[in-house]
């Protein structure tokens, strides 16, 4: 499916679905809005399913995995195999979003969108566009071609999640120099400084962090993206990860499935994905406050605040397993809590307590 | 167990242990400290327990129910015998102590510390001291020998859960009335205003608001609190169900086991446990942020910050499954993610990678 047409697909939520929930929330045994998100969550989860009953059982997370040709800019501390050592150690269960997701019963889906390798493995899925993009300090990261495939990839993932049986998606992202692309594109989209867009990533010291800037600066100087324009913006300075994340935002609004957002890659293709299409975000779910500075410019300008701060900036999509127990508290009460009318009919301790009072008053 | 003994057997945490997986975490497949608060739980959790790699499977969470004499100057809008109702609903996890407590593999104890009710359950054990406390906007709460007794009640309920096993404790209530008399402990141990104080409980209207202000205003004056003196603060203005938490708090300090605070009703109790214990303390642990306002003042003087803002304002112990999902979390993280040195090992790929490079190059 092409971008016009994934794009027109997507509809605005079910605002009778959220009335439902609404109504709903209202009348469990508890002061009215007393349970604040949670409540607001089942009736966000409510519009976007179109029942305010769903199930939210099946969640995966899609990890897409690439390289960044601005690697060779020195904009990392880490070096590039960790992209292909952590992509097959996902599937293990020993990294850090492969332990948080087993905790919160979620799958992982994991993506070589673009890893820099021929390696094959039984741990990712092969859709690799090419060996990592271009080195953005020199040229577009990708072709536009390539940025439409990388979405579509995206897209696809989710479409096979969707005839699966899964309810939630979360987004993560697996990719060494991937905080500069990411800070490139928050720029780009919102008109924001360097100094307000980037950060340390996995922990650059000043003056590598002071150099970090520089490439950015000199980046987005070269290729002057078009803020109106976002497919522009991501295959100037986008990377493969970023690029397939923003076709998992709006498949899963496509598909009428919440998708969780985790940290600042995350949060820069949801940014891409809502420029691109409005209604997209409806579908968006925010989960931890992210150490990066670019992620607080991406959710302001999305309009949300994450639930969680956790003083976290690993990606991967560790963000996502905590916002997924939300999703399952919000299902929870809304499903089992009783209402004030249920206890009030069914709870003969009310009647003794009545007479209780009555005889020491 | 009287308090001077329970106090004295509270040692300070392990600094050995804490030591142990601060290094470990720093070993694990990721930037180091980029799991923020995780990892920083995982190093509080190895001091209180004396082991890095302890288990944290057994959770419950102690909900102490009582009725407050205060009731009878209208300080809240809900009728009292909601606190019965509520205290017999809880197992039957159609509340939302009880749902979300079912999603965190969570068990509930539910004491009647003192229903204002004959009414036995089997839904509730009884420990009732008497029904209900006296009204504080006349007289004091409780006498001194009560307070003992319900701290005693806290500390032996943790014990017995200890006995079976059970490793971590977080911490509920169930009092109609019980905002106002944690206020009033908190404005006593803090000296601060009952503007920074008090707030409108389960959803009281400006009008309401404003006299549960005077009432709370009134009793303070009347009673004049030792702030040096946590159990004159306790007697005078508590509830039982605040008492019994301050004895929860002690007790899993004693037994070195971690104790949650919910919201503003047990950080009030966490408060009175500090004053009385300055050790007990570091065997806390923080959740979310309540919107009762006297949360923060408590939290401030305990020199913690909550980890999630779901602006909720329930109380019953609900803040608690979502801290207990976070030690989850640190326990996974701590045990299951796999070291640098492990993976270097372990991961042949990593030398496919770098021949594939060199043959691109």
């Amino acid at each position: 499916m092409n971008l016009n047409e994934i794009i027109s697909g997507i509809k605005s939520v079910n605002s009778e679905a959220r009335n439902v929930a609404r109504v709903r929330n209202d009348v469990l045994i508890k002061p009215i809005g007393s349970l604040g998100k949670i409540e607001e969550l089942s009736v966000k989860l409510a519009g976007i399913t179109g029942d305010a009953f769903s199930s939210y059982q099946k969640k995966a997370i899609i990890i897409m995995c690439s390289d960044n040709g601005v690697y060779e800019e020195g904009v990392s501390v880490a070096p590039q195999m960790i992209t292909l050592m952590q992509s097959t150690n996902f599937q293990k269960n020993i990294t850090g979003v492969g332990v948080l997701s087993q905790l919160s019963n979620s799958d992982m889906v994991v993506v070589d969108i673009g890893i820099n390798s021929s390696v094959q493995s039984e741990h990712f899925l092969n859709r690799k566009i090419r060996k990592g993009t271009s080195n953005v300090a020199k040229e577009p990261a990708m072709t536009k071609e390539e940025a439409f495939k990388a979405i579509e990839i995206g897209f696809e993932e989710v479409e096979k999640l969707h005839k699966k049986g899964y309810n939630v998606i979360g987004t993560g992202e697996m990719g060494i120099g991937n905080t500069t692309t990411a800070s490139l594109i928050i720029m780009a989209l919102t008109g924001c400084s360097v100094d307000r867009a980037a950060g340390k990533g996995a922990g650059l010291t000043e003056e590598q962090f002071k150099m970090k800037k520089q490439v950015i600066r000199n980046a987005y100087e070269l290729h002057k993206p078009d803020a109106e324009d976002p497919i522009d913006v991501l295959s100037k300075l986008g990377g493969f990860d970023i690029a397939g994340l923003v076709g998992v935002f709006l498949g899963a609004a496509y598909h009428r499935l919440p998708v969780v957002i985790d940290g600042v890659i995350s949060s820069s293709a949801a940014l891409l994905a809502y420029k691109l299409c409005e209604a997209s975000r409806e579908y968006m779910i925010p989960s931890h406050f992210s150490e990066e500075p670019g992620y607080v410019i991406a959710m302001k300008t999305l309009g949300m605040e994450p639930y969680f701060n956790l003083n976290m900036r690993l990606g991967e999509g560790t963000g996502c397993p905590f916002t997924f127990l939300l999703i399952d508290a919000a299902e929870s009460i809304i499903k089992k809590m009783a209402t004030f009318d249920e206890v009030s009919m069914d709870n003969s301790t009310l009647v003794d307590i009545r007479e209780d009072k009555a005889s020491s008053a």
